[in-house]
C-alpha cells in the first residue's frame, strides 16, 4: 500500500510502498477512502510538542473508510461498522484519540479524551496517510449513511473538537458566542454555535472566510484586519463565550477582553511551542471569567457530529487532495494559503 | 456614632464621631455588633485598584446586628430580620454585594453579584466600620440564632466567598482539593472543601496554620517553605481542584502544576496591582484544565454558610479589634502578622 | 377602558368600560397593543384549579405594548422600556409572574418561577383582557425592536413555557426530543428543540399541524390518530426527552413509553382537575427516567424568546381576535378548533 | 468449592459443592472473603421482575476478595488489583454491572449502568454466592488497603446505589435531604447526603433504626409509626431532596408530600411487582419537581465510594453470616428483621 512516511522530524514526508498490515487481537482493517489533514499532523511530522513521536510513522488521524478485516476477538455482529444486512461493511473513522483504557476514572467518566494511557492515532501509532490503516475495534467509530467520507474526514478531528469546544462552554441560546479564526476548524464552530442557539461573531483577517461564515450562519462578521474585534463585539452586546482556535497571543487577549461577565474563553488551537497566555487576575476574579481548555471529544461526541450531519444540520467545506502532494499540503497550511480542510483521497 | 473613616486614599483612617444615617426608601439602619476586617478594605482604603472608592467614606462589608429602624416602604412582616414575635428586632448581615439591580440578565439567573449596576458596601457607599450602617433592604441577610454576630462577620464576606469558590469548582466528593493560603479564608475553604466531601490539601508556610488547617479537617498539610507542594500533591494523587488564595504568582504557578488533567484553579485572591498569570496553552488544552475566577457570593449563598455554619459543620477561627485599634490592624494584616480574622467588637 | 372581566367563576366574560388604572409605587401603566389567549385564562376563569382568583377580575397574562405612564419611585432612566433618545417609550411584556419577592431563595438563585410569594398576572391581580393594564416595573421585560407586539403577546407564556420546558430537559445536541401536541404550544417547541440541536418528533392527531411542525423543523411527524407514536419514535431510536403539552394521561403515557434509558419527560400540560400520572416504578430505576415539572420561564428566559424570534430563530403562528370575541374565543380553544394561539388586538 | 444455587426460582437455594471455575479471556477468578446479601438477590432467586434469570444460577453481587488467576489477555501491570510489589494479589469488588460493552452511547458518556448490554452479576452470569467467582476484568473495582472486604462488600452495591442516588439528586449544601427507610440501604445514604453538605432528616419505623441514623449524622428523625412524617419535615424547612428505599406507595406519597418547591424525589427501592406511584401532574408542573430513577453507580462511583471510606468518611453497618444460612438470611431480610446489611463471609 501507498503510506506518507515520516523519516525523520522535520524532513517531508516520503511516499512509500508498505505492506497492508494485518489486524491484530481487538483491531480492525480499514481501507481508507479519505484522509483529513489536520495541523496537528505537522505538529507531529516537526516533533514540536514537548512528547515527540518516533519516526517512522504515518501520520493521521481523521482517516474514514470501510472495514477490511477484523483481528481475533472482534465480534461483528454487535457493532455499527460491522457485517451489514446487504453483506457491504459498514465504514468507519478513525479518530486521533486511537485508544484509551476504559476503565480509568476518566474513561467511566465520559471524558475518555483525557485517558493517561491514551494511544493516539499518526502519533504514537500508525495512522491515515496510506490506504490501509489498522484501528482499535473500540475506538472507531461507525459513519452513518448520510455522510460521505469525503465530509467525514475533517468532521472526525475538526468536526468533533470544535464541537466539544462549544459544548464545554455550555452555551445558553441566545448568547453571543465569537470564534476567532475561520477555517478548518473554525467554520464548523461557527455551524455548532449557531446549532445550540447561540448567536455568532467570526472573527478573521480574510474577507472570504468571513463571507463563508456569514454564509454558515453567522450573525456578525468582523475583520479584525479593518477593525478591532473587541470594538465590534461589544456593540453587539460582547461575547458570553469566545472560541480561540488560532494559537496566537494576540487572538487570545482579543478574544478575552470581548467577553462579558461569567464568560468563557475555550482555548482549542495548539501553538507549536511552549507559548502561555496572560489573564489578569484582577478582571477574571470581578467578571466571573473561566478560562477552559478543550481537546477533542469523545466517541459519542464524535457520533452526535455525524448524526447532525446526516440530518443536514452541517456542510462541510474542504478541498481534495493526493497523497502524493503530503508535502505541498503542509505547506499550503503553513502559509495560511489553504482555503479549506484539505482531505487526501485514495 | 463612632465610625472609621478613609479621609485620603492611602493616609491612615480617622476615628470620627458622626451622626447615625438614616435609612432612606427601601433601607434598614443596622447596629453594629461586629464587623469584619477584609483585605479588601484596606484594597479600598489605599486606592489600590482600577476602580477607586471617593473619600470620605466608610469601609467595611462584613458588618453585622440587629435591624434598628426601617426606612420608607420597607415591610417588616416578609422577612426574616424583621419585628419578631418576641418583639425584638432581628439581625441581619451586610455584604460586599449592597445592592443590586434586581433585573439584569446576572440578577435573575442567579448571578447578581456579576450585576453591572451593583453597589458595594464600604466601596461606593458607606460601610460597616462604625456603630451604624444603612443598607438595602433587600441585600441585608438575615442571621440565624445559632451564629454569633463575631462568628457571622466572617462568614459575610471570607466565609460565603470561599464557599463560592468550592461550589463553582463543583466538587466531586472523592475529589481533592488543595488550598493554597490558610488564613482568613483559608482556614474556611479547608472546612467547605471537606464539607462537600472533597479530600482536602492545606499548603501554607506556617506551621500553625497548617495545624489548624489539620484540625479543621485538612487530609493533607504542606508547608511551601520546606516541602515541594506539587511534589506532596502529586503523591496524594494530584489535586483535581486548586483554589488560590494567595495572589502571588508563584503560588498559582503550584496550584496550576498540581492540577490532574480535568483540574479545575479558581483565583480568588485579588492582587494590589494590575497583576497577570502565565496559563501555559499546551498543557491546558491537553489536560483538559480551567482556570476559573470567582467572586463573592450571592445572597442565596450566605444564607446555606449561615445555615451550615448554625448547625454546626463549620467553624470560625477569628480575633476581637476595637476600631480605635483600624490602622494597626491594617498593619497586622499587611505584615502577614494576623494569625486569624479581625473582627471590630462595639 | 375597554375590559373583559370575570364577574363569576364559570360564567362568560363581561365586557365592560372600566377606568383606565394608575400605576402605583414601582408600577407601570401599559397600554395594550395585543393579548394573547392562553388556555390558564380559561382555567382562571372557570375557577379550575385549587387556588381560586377572586372576582371580579381580567384574565391575561401574555399582554404587550408601550408603557404610558410609570408611578412613584420608578426609574426610567436604567431600564429597556424608558424613554429613548427618540422620546418614544418602549413596550414591554406583562407575563404569568407579575412579581415575585427578590429575596428569597429560589429569586436569588434563578428560579424566580418557583417563589412562593408570587403574584400571578390576570389571576391574582389583573391582567392584559383589557385597554389598558398595570404591571411592575421589575416584572415587565423589555420587548426588542425585531419582534411585532403581535408576535410577543403569545411568546410572553406560550413561547417562554416551552423553551423553558426543552432548558430543563438539557438537551444534547443529536437527542430526540418527541413533542406531544403540536398547537399553541407545541408549534413553538417543536422549535425550541430544533433550536438547541435536538432531532424533533412531532405528535398530534390532526394532519394540519402536522404539517406545520415540519414546516417548522420538526424531522418526523407521527400521526397518533393513525399510527402508534411509541413504535414509530421508537423506529426512529426512540425519544431522549418527551415534552407532554396535551395534559391528558394517554399522551403522558405514550411520551413515557417512548422514553430511551436516560430519559427525560417534561411534563408542562397542566389539566383542570387534580388529575395525577402513574409511573412505573421498576423501569423508571432501570432505566433512569427523569419526569420533570416545568411552569413557565423567568424574566431572563423570555429575554432570550425574544433575542431569539427578534434574530429570525423562531416563528409564531396566531390569529387575530377582537377583546369582544372573548367568549367565542374561549369555546373555539376548548373545542380544540383554534389552529393556533389566538391573539387579541387592540 | 461451596455455592449457594438457586435451582428452581421462589425455591430455597442449595448449598452445592462445585468445581472452582476457570477465568476465560479477559476474565479474573475471585477468591470471596465477603459476600453481601442485596434484596436484588432475592428478586433474583424468587424470579420476582419480569425479565428472569434462568435457573441454576449463583446469585450474589457484592463480592469482595483477592485475584487468585487472571485469564487470556488480562494484563495484571496496568491495574489496581494486579500483582503488587509485595506479590501479593490485590483485591477487587464485583459490582452487579458483570460488564457493559464499553462503546454505546452510554457507556462512553459515564452512563455505563444504563448500557443496554450490560451483564449483570448474579442475574445474567454466575455471581458471588461461592466460595470463588469469575468477572470480566475490566468490571471489577479495587478495594484500597484501608476498607476491609467485611465493609467492602455492602459498599459494593448498597453504598454505591445510596451514593449515586445523592449524587444524581444535585443536593446543594444546606439543603434538606429526607430519607425514607433506614436500614442495609438507608444508613449508607444518610451518610452520603451529609457527606456532601447536606441535612438529613431520616424516617423509619424502627426507633433503633433511628437511633443508628441519628449517630450516623442524621440532623432530624422522624418515627412514621408516631409521626406524620410530612409534618415533621415541613416543619423543619421541608425536603429539597427526598430518597425512597422502601419500594412503598405510602413512602414515596408521603416522600412526594415533604418536598419544597424546585425539590427532587429520587427512586431507589424497587418492589417486587410491577408497581406504580402517582404522581400529581398539577403540583409537580408548578412545584417544579422532579422525580428521578436512580439505578447502582458506576466503577468510578465505586471507587469513589471506596476511597471515602477508606479515609474514614463512612461507616458500614453489617452483621456476618454463614453462607449456609443463606435461605435464614432470606427469612430475615424478607421479615424486616434484618438490623442491617448482612454478608456472607468465607
Amino acid at each position: 500500500m501507498k503510506a506518507a512516511v515520516v523519516t525523520h522530524l522535520g524532513k517531508p514526508l516520503e511516499i512509500q510502498e508498505l505492506p497492508v498490515p494485518e489486524p491484530g487481537p481487538g483491531q480492525v482493517l480499514v481501507r481508507m477512502e479519505a484522509s483529513g489533514l489536520c495541523h496537528t499532523d505537522i505538529h507531529a511530522a516537526h516533533g514540536d510538542w514537548p512528547v515527540k513521536p518516533q519516526p517512522p510513522f504515518i501520520p493521521g488521524h481523521e482517516g474514514v473508510g470501510p472495514v477490511q478485516a477484523v483481528g481475533e476477538g472482534v465480534s461483528t455482529d454487535l457493532v455499527g461498522w460491522g457485517h451489514r444486512p446487504d453483506g457491504v461493511w459498514g465504514r468507519v473513522a478513525i479518530p486521533w484519540l486511537g485508544s484509551s483504557c476504559g476503565t480509568c476514572r476518566y474513561c467511566v467518566s465520559g471524558w475518555e479524551t483525557l485517558c493517561e494511557s491514551q494511544v493516539n492515532s499518526g502519533y504514537s501509532v500508525d495512522g491515515c496517510y496510506a490506504e490501509y490503516a489498522v484501528a482499535d475495534a473500540g475506538a472507531v467509530v461507525p459513519v452513518p449513511e448520510g455522510v460521505s467520507s469525503f465530509d467525514a474526514a475533517p468532521l472526525t478531528c475538526a468536526g468533533v473538537t470544535t464541537y466539544k469546544a462549544i459544548k464545554v462552554a455550555r452555551v445558553v441560546p441566545a448568547e453571543r458566542v465569537a470564534i476567532f479564526g475561520v477555517g478548518g476548524l473554525g467554520h464548523l464552530a461557527v455551524q455548532y454555535a449557531r446549532l445550540v442557539g447561540g448567536f455568532v461573531t467570526a472573527v478573521d483577517l480574510e474577507p472570504d472566510k468571513l463571507g463563508l461564515a456569514h454564509k454558515l450562519g453567522a450573525d456578525q462578521i468582523v475583520n479584525a484586519r479593518t477593525h478591532d474585534p473587541v470594538e465590534e463585539i461589544k456593540k453587539a452586546g460582547g461575547a458570553d463565550v469566545a472560541v480561540v482556535l488560532a494559537a496566537s497571543a494576540k487572538a487570545f487577549e482579543q478574544a478575552y477582553r470581548s467577553l462579558n461577565r461569567g464568560g468563557r474563553l475555550v482555548m482549542v488551537g495548539l501553538p507549536a511551542d511552549n507559548a502561555s497566555i496572560n489573564v489578569p487576575i484582577f478582571e477574571t476574579v470581578l467578571s466571573g471569567i473561566s478560562v477552559i481548555g478543550s481537546i477533542v471529544g469523545t466517541r459519542q461526541d464524535l457520533s452526535e457530529v455525524f448524526a447532525l450531519h446526516a440530518a443536514g444540520r452541517t456542510q462541510v467545506i474542504a478541498e481534495p487532495r493526493r497523497l502524493e502532494q503530503v508535502n505541498e499540503s503542509f505547506d499550503e497550511v503553513l502559509g495560511g494559503r489553504a482555503e479549506a480542510r484539505l482531505v487526501f483521497e485514495f
